[in-house]
């Protein structure tokens, strides 16, 4: 809970008594529901006017809160004013993300000196999260995607028993969680020498995703980025096959604001974290897909993502 | 959404179209926003009367539902009506909770065979949850804790850097999900010859685990199965080293109703699956819980988990 003038407050219950003392707001841990916690500081401050986040209070909430409160406090949807304040991402929170990147590729270098043809997708995800987890990730940001051959043509695909076998691509879109904030990466490999269909393929959506970093500074809009990506695919005539956004904002969440997509008209800010992530998905065949966790610096773009991006030959 | 005399329909959009297909309910791929996809099934067959379950809808979607429907439809606030049909589990669920309790107790069994002295609990975390995603598991049900010496004392430790040392306890709570379906099993163990105080605790807990479970059967409340357990650490004089409820629900969520706790009232049913998980903790000396996944039955009561309960010496 924020109060004008810049007084936060921390509402949480008693299992994360030793947790809220080190966060930087005066905390309460409440025994009972969080939201009469909160009304009860709203009483306590004799605060009129409440914003809140529509999309993050529930309807049960917004009851409880409404009839706690007396008539001279009155609740009023703001739409998106946390969200917005964490998109632009503090020298604090960017170290902790540059350590989520780190721990996310050092993993995925640990897991590569042991993938090889036999392995199962769900082995290799195994091993990617366990790499991930000793880093000192708490937990993967997501469900780690490991997709052979014609599976890495599914955007979303989630790793099965089938095994990764001689020529094929292999497609791992990973990201670490490490204390609260995320990271995303996503890197193709090729079991083999690749032929030209690949070879084309991976330098096409590489040369996006380079265009799309290039796009990224201070004052461009989401859309411009977007656009610069998917250009780069239209003219290798792979416009159809790339159907979704460039890329998203990360930090506590996995997907934060803003959206790199063609509709979207934000603009970009120093401080904001994204991931520029085009690819290119051909059924039946096989798919790419490069990622990098990037900071938006004061001249243009830092790739907070160290791993190369060479496609990598097993 | 399920309409009156058993019509269900089923909302996603176009990321998860194959999984849509597999859903036994009308599917409907909406391309924006879910919600307005709900209005217009509602306007379609012009429904009157829409409750919606409070706490699983934000402001922001019941103000766009509203504003999408006519005068002629009104929304009913209905607290828990979905989450109650979903404590009582059908036998198609119980059927995929036994593969996710048998693939989280398998992960116990292979990774203790590797534990010694010396590893960090991060490390021990790691491997369990490895082992549970090489069994199918998609992903950990919760956080895995795996506490050393005093850690154990804490109910809801983080796993840390520290080291697994001689004449330790070692307290792992995991589980897995799997097919959508959580577990949950804690067990504990001692690194070398448990001393008298341990051994003493450990039996006071496991007698209160028992209890617990031999009180569970069809139409008990949920809170005498609470007083069964609480009165054998009471007995013990252990009663205000255990600060928890004795378990809850579980399902496709990891806390799910009814919660087995000292003020809850709802009667058990056959068919619900709950975790019986009493425990005792001594701030700098250690703490023990044991915890198994248990399904009522029309009789009674069936662990399901397979690990055996006895003090594990490592």
């Amino acid at each position: 809970m924020l109060v004008s003038e810049g007084e936060a407050h921390f509402f949480t219950d008693p299992r994360y008594t030793g947790e809220a003392a080190t966060v930087p707001a005066k905390s309460h841990v409440a025994k009972g529901l969080l939201i009469l916690g909160v009304a009860s500081t709203i009483k306590r401050k004799r605060l009129r006017k409440v914003g809140f986040e529509p999309s993050w209070m529930d309807m049960d909430q917004h009851g409880r809160l409404e009839k706690a409160l007396d008539r001279r406090a009155s609740l009023h949807p703001v739409a998106s004013l946390i969200e917005e304040q964490r998109a632009v991402k503090s020298p604090e929170e960017i170290a902790i993300i540059r350590r989520s990147v780190q721990a996310n590729s050092e993993a995925y270098a640990r897991t590569l000196k042991r993938i090889r043809a036999g392995l199962k997708e769900l082995e290799i995800a195994a091993e990617l999260e366990f790499q991930m987890k000793v880093l000192g990730s708490e937990k993967p940001a997501f469900e780690t995607i490991v997709a052979v051959g014609d599976h890495s043509a599914l955007p979303h695909a989630h790793p099965t028993q089938r095994r990764l076998e001689k020529n094929e691509l292999l497609l791992i879109d990973m990201g670490a969680t490490l204390d609260g904030y995320t990271s995303d990466m996503t890197r193709v490999a090729f079991t083999g020498k690749p032929p030209k269909r690949v070879r084309e393929l991976y330098r096409a959506v590489l040369e996006a995703q380079l265009a799309g970093l290039d796009a990224v500074r201070p004052g461009v809009s989401v859309k411009q980025v977007d656009a610069a990506a998917r250009e780069v695919l239209k003219r290798h005539n792979l416009e159809k096959e790339f159907m979704h956004s460039t890329g998203h904002g990360l930090g506590l969440e996995i997907h934060e604001t803003p959206k790199i997509g063609k509709k979207e008209k934000t603009k970009l800010r120093a401080g904001m974290v994204i991931t520029i992530e085009p690819g290119a998905y051909l059924p039946g065949f096989g798919g790419v897909r490069i990622e990098d966790t990037a900071l938006v610096t004061e001249r243009g773009c830092e790739v907070l993502t160290p791993t190369p991006k060479e496609l990598v030959n097993l």
